[in-house]
């Protein structure tokens, strides 16, 4: 991919964010996607071909949402980005566009290397507008993860994805929170205050803390918090009043 | 390595294809080379250090195959390269190269950053011609993998690596199977039908394709081969005409 | 962290050194930043951000050593570096520069990303001198590792490090044997002969070595010495006279 991104941008500056998206939990791509996409310069392009579906019928989705361009397959990952359903331009993008731009027909199997490339090149240089690429999308795919659901006296959220440290990091965030006032997080039977940092609590001691991503998360000082709660991506993680 | 290209040609871009090439099969790194290089431009330099005989008395190779360079041990990894041993020039790096560039004296050890990052650097550059690096080299390694075996009745390949998702990719490729109309794949007790992409059969089926590489791969949809099958790399892999 | 350094330095050229240094063991990192920087450009900036204790009162030091930069937090990994104690500036990173810089105060978990990384990209583009960072650190830390104890029969030193093929490097290097003459290394109740490289023993032996980092390493040709030896990082490891 890099290779076919560098064949048409050979300027441009690459990042990988994420190799590592587990196969059966692709909303984890959607959720980093909406954290990190604020640290990253106007017409930055994002790509994110995390995609079960490769040679089936789903779209590829080209979009444009506050200066930045992003890339993914239809598939509910771009839908998890806050704000996005309301804000993105969105086009499917249109194998004409390939052809136009005398690129091969792309495979059945990798369509990172054959269309997400190609694309993101061309949006980075400038030689390609968002609506050069195909028609717009007017249908709304779910997201792969729901935001939390917001109560007036608790939020229930879900673990969106798990650190290399086995910190635990729930879509419920800072802004969820501010209207509850003093809150505790309850999860696997637990009942774990929330703290500042790590340093917060003794050597492997259960915390929750907003992290730097302004996520909610449960860590253990030290330690994993997801060997000790035997935690799952997925699971549901709920934040109330302090008793 | 990288330090040490950048200190001799600071503006060049650097892509880690992979460094995960498994130490008892070192036969993949010549598979993914033949693969990939199609995809880079002109002149790109391709590095490939899997080297156990690092420190030996093995040549190191520089070599010109269809407008790209090619670096690596005197193993055989480039002969892996379809076309390579019929068309390459091959020169053998002397120390004489890097001690006319004032560059110190190579480690027993580390020939990736005394040896072939300085090598090339310079080739990138332009700084250096090919036939300024050493002899030519008259001898053929046998390749590290070879050639799957093409009978009027069927071809038997063998297993080049297996891919994280768990899908098997084998050196048999498209052009093998062009002479022998409808085929099915033979691999530990099963026929195994041919299609288009993952998504042709339902979650869990075993399938057979011809991938992005242009190289025939049995895969589970939305699962792993390699566990189903309990598959290892250099498997013999057979193709036969469907019965 | 590379998002926000292209931020400040659009130019900067990033190499990723490491991402996996174990938790329980940051002298890794002190380690191999002693070994590397020798072959950055001067001028290059290297950001350690090992840190147990982000969010706790430890500071973060830059620091002008031998024509380079080095940031880390004030955990005894600078001091690990070779001269490093006598003959590095060291300045504590202020809050007050990134205020004067109008950049976010930072979050209280990622400091890699919202200190290490506009810091560096100052100190790499020379937008900011190392004086403006903070006030010149005049305590010193101790070294997460001691260098090797070196008596006149014997030096007794530490595995620093276990490379990704299960060989053992030690903090004890060229230098330290120098005095001694003819050794053999004693470990785990083996004597180890001292050889020049891996092809210098048959498959499956033991061998000793001075690495291409001029570090001693314990190695098995063509196999794993961690695996072999049971060995684990910070055992000790000593050189004594061949008998």
């Amino acid at each position: 991919m890099k290779a076919a991104i560098w064949a048409l941008a050979p300027q441009a500056r690459i990042i990988d964010l994420g190799h590592h998206t587990p196969q059966n939990w692709p909303a984890e791509a959607g959720f980093w996607l909406g954290k990190v996409y604020p640290h990253f310069a106007p017409g930055s392009v994002h790509v994110a071909v995390v995609d079960p579906g490769v040679g089936s019928a789903r779209a590829i989705l080209a979009a444009s949402f506050r200066g930045q361009y992003f890339l993914a397959p239809d598939n509910g990952i771009l839908p998890m980005i806050d704000g996005f359903a309301a804000d993105a331009e969105v086009r499917i993008i249109g194998t004409h566009w390939l052809q136009r731009r005398g690129l091969p027909e792309p495979s059945a199997t990798f369509h990172g290397r054959d269309i997400f490339a190609p694309v993101a090149a061309c949006l980075a240089c400038g030689t390609t507008r968002l609506d050069e690429l195909g028609a717009r999308s007017d249908h709304a795919v779910r997201a792969l993860l729901d935001p939390p659901a917001v109560a007036t006296d608790h939020i229930s959220g879900r673990i969106a994805t798990i650190d290399s440290w086995g910190n635990l990091l729930t879509n419920i965030d800072r802004r969820h929170l501010a209207a509850l006032g003093d809150v505790q997080v309850e999860y696997a039977g637990r009942r774990i205050a929330l703290r500042r940092t790590y340093a917060d609590v003794a050597a492997g001691g259960l915390l929750a803390l907003i992290n730097s991503f302004d996520s909610l998360e449960i860590a253990a000082s030290g330690g994993s918090a997801e060997s000790l709660l035997g935690a799952r991506r997925g699971d549901e993680v709920r934040v109330v009043h302090t008793a």
